[in-house]
């Protein structure tokens, strides 16, 4: 199969390696700076041209502009989508609705890889290892032992309370329904409940937020402890209230986009099983 | 409130001296046999009479009979419906939907309480303890290091499998989709297709079925190595040829109900939990 | 090389088993009621002779007697001992002290495997599995979330409480050293003094010994919580007052000799190992 | 009891920090780059004088220095002894023999507190979960399922080893003892044999060394696949021949200290814990 790789982090340039590396015509585009010895990054006029599949980054755009921190150029998601023939199928990863109607509209098949379970699962696999990296070189006290608390019990708060469980810390989960009250507690952690949190948050050494709402506004983050770290794993908006945190004197991280900076190879290769599930069901329905 | 509880195993008579110990008012009914000193097991229509809610087995019925194995006496649900008043409500655990219908036609609330997650999720959790159980002692070998076979990652195979790995056995998990593949993997498992498993059955110590379909049938049987133990933990039919097994030499062993036997405190504990959540709903909902 | 296995329990017939397999001549006496497929259970004489190493149960003797619970027929060890010729040699486990002198002064050299550490180690994995079968089988509650407290920090009490901190309980470890305390803590448990634990011990679900010394007397046992199970896995004298334990109505239970019991193959691999390790060594040193 | 803290790093603020909370007299010197809000670092003249225990950092010298980082001032152990009267107790870590030897002919007892079980235990502990964060951090996949060899099955060994398998990394373990490959495999672990580890080493996505000695030489670390991590934990000289790996273009970091850098509030919490002991255990001496 012929791909393009347009723009994105490590993650892009991964999976780009690892298309070579399965056999397939690769072409690149917007990746120069990571000067991969196995591919060139083309233009992408000429990167798209030919391809069957047009593969973009997770997240596809910042703004109205494709996502290419690896390059030193910017092309908007318009003039992107004017590159593109019918016939042609693009990829990508949160790709924005007005996009998504513009290719439509013009006759091309696009698929967001980020919808698929298996592809958020991965990420946040990954997101949560990178979450625990963070914990281990930020707080000044072993995980072991220390109390945890861990908001929400979506993906990325099921695997890293359990990571967290199996280093020895002592881990709660906040959540909201009593089905996830009778998992978190069958999975031998403590639970709590999201919405009364209050009271309660003087005894940790840190609180970690994976749910996209407003949880730590400035009177919860008044009861933390001194020292305490607070590290929010939420997309935006995010959980955490920054600059009542800043005037408390609370220190608070905002660690975004973690599986690219910290597995970049597990994330690629991720990203690229993806596609050929996608790919492999194209097929299968034809 | 006022409770009785008619029928059922261990489960049944734990939760009724808990409901008790909480403050309840109690009667009890078919449980004569289990000798509790908390309370005394008397006739269904005496018990019956007067209470708020009644309280009946996981599961209730076996063909059409209340299930009643600590006692010496038997009531078919029919006849026991007919104990029943306008303005009482039933709870009971896996009801038949004909004595569901023949209750409302009598204006008589009932609810299911084991269609509650926060009551399957912990009834999972007993099932897989239970299951564990099993493997220590009826496996010659260690279940360190054992290569072990999971089919099926619903609540008691992600459970179950959690747990062999953290004794440090070598597990495999079956499942059936890229979601899942995914979450397997991602928790630090082997994930394996149940559709191809042919050909990968010879390996294992132990292969242990979680799904309510025809999963192990004669030709896959023959594929185990001598000695490996089969144990079956789907509700009926089960998943495993047992005549074929037979036929065959395979040991193979069906462990239904497992929480009662295993953990009756644990899983009385845990009905009791959630017949008090279905309690404040319906009076929220008031 | 020429193997005699003479007594035992299941272990060495497992152990003969795989001494065949392994292309060894073997020979097995007091083994006919494990009814082998693969190896005729014949006289004791006939079978030491022409042997170059007779292997010996672990634990080799009961009394003055070679423990053969799978033989209709017994065996002092002094006549025994009468059997074996110079140049042949004894490998055993816990071979007392004066059969170790009657057969060195017949110029017969002999070897206690179990003084092994490689050996002790599996063994002590083996009886914590045991005993995690035992706790899953016995206790009304699920292991998840229940207190347990190990008593004792040797192989078998780190083992022991590593798998029960791996299914979720909520293990404290009893020791008696600074050491001890910085491992059990460092590895996630709770620690405690074994010398302090007046006071601490209602809050159990279980507690197991595994000192043997006599650290439950009857003022403790009397501190259990109802329905507290008290397991004993400490060799002769054992630690527990079951005298006291039975006047209290304290479930107690003593489980000796577990490995044979519940993973007679990877025990018998253990003992083959080893047996093939001190051989090496004899060799090397020749 | 009155301390004089000299010295040393974050552990050494946090150690003086709670002493004054356990409610001690506390003075402290060469730590004024910390600014400790809670005291003053003072002259090492006015911080011994008065004080009963004078307690130097782990380690407590480099070359003939005592080890000062948050100073901008140096004092040779030479001078240092010189302001110590008899009378005065000294506890250090990795105390060099020479300065005991000084001391003691003054008629000052000194002890090295490095030498007690209890706080190598912890130290190592935290020196795992800093491995641990740097793995995390530096390797481009994550640790679920990435195979890791972990060579020596010393107390970091042992940690590590234990924490990466409780994370669903694929650990190896190689010791040179029997005794050690049955404690590996008892708790889960793939075991290896130090001295015969050529001919496996490309299989590793890391290689984590814990042993003092020459055991990833040229030879070894040209068998590492390309993109391996190679991690030296052993104190000097340690274990990597780092001028090959450069040669080589292996990863190869060496990380030492990581107590201090990356837990200095349990660091220091473990020195205090056993200061107290060795004080304790005096006072019984007595």
């Amino acid at each position: 199969m012929k791909f393009a790789v347009i723009g994105g982090d490590m993650r892009g340039v991964k999976l780009a390696e690892m298309l070579i590396s399965d056999g397939h015509t690769l072409s690149a585009a917007l990746l120069e700076r990571a000067e991969s010895r196995v591919f060139d990054s083309i233009s992408p006029v000429d990167a798209i041209m030919g391809a069957e599949y047009i593969v973009l980054p997770l997240p596809a755009a910042q703004d109205d502009m494709l996502r290419t921190p690896l390059s030193g150029e910017t092309i908007s998601l318009a003039e992107l989508a004017g590159l593109i023939a019918p016939g042609q199928r693009v990829l990508g990863g949160k790709l924005p609705a007005g996009f998504m109607r513009t290719l439509r509209e013009r006759g091309i098949e696009c698929y967001d890889y980020f919808e698929r379970e298996e592809l958020t699962v991965r990420n946040a696999a990954a997101t949560a290892e990178g979450a625990l990296g963070i914990l281990l070189e930020e707080l000044p006290v072993t995980l072991t032992a220390a109390p945890v608390l861990v908001i929400g019990f979506g993906r990325i708060g099921k695997l890293l309370a359990l990571k967290l469980r199996a280093l020895g810390a002592d881990v709660t989960v906040s959540a909201r329904s009593f089905a996830d009250f009778a998992w978190i507690e069958s999975l031998g952690l403590a639970a709590a409940d999201t919405r009364r949190l209050e009271g309660t948050l003087g005894r940790y050494a840190a609180v970690v937020n994976t749910v996209p709402a407003a949880v730590l506004g400035e009177a919860r983050l008044r009861e933390l402890a001194p020292g305490c770290l607070c590290l929010d794993l939420a997309s935006k908006p995010g959980g955490v209230d920054f600059p009542a945190a800043a005037r408390l004197g609370v220190r608070a991280l905002w660690a975004l986009s973690l599986p690219g900076r910290t597995a970049p190879v597990t994330s690629g290769a991720a990203i690229k099983e993806t596609i050929y599930n996608i790919i492999s069901e194209l097929e299968c329905a034809n």
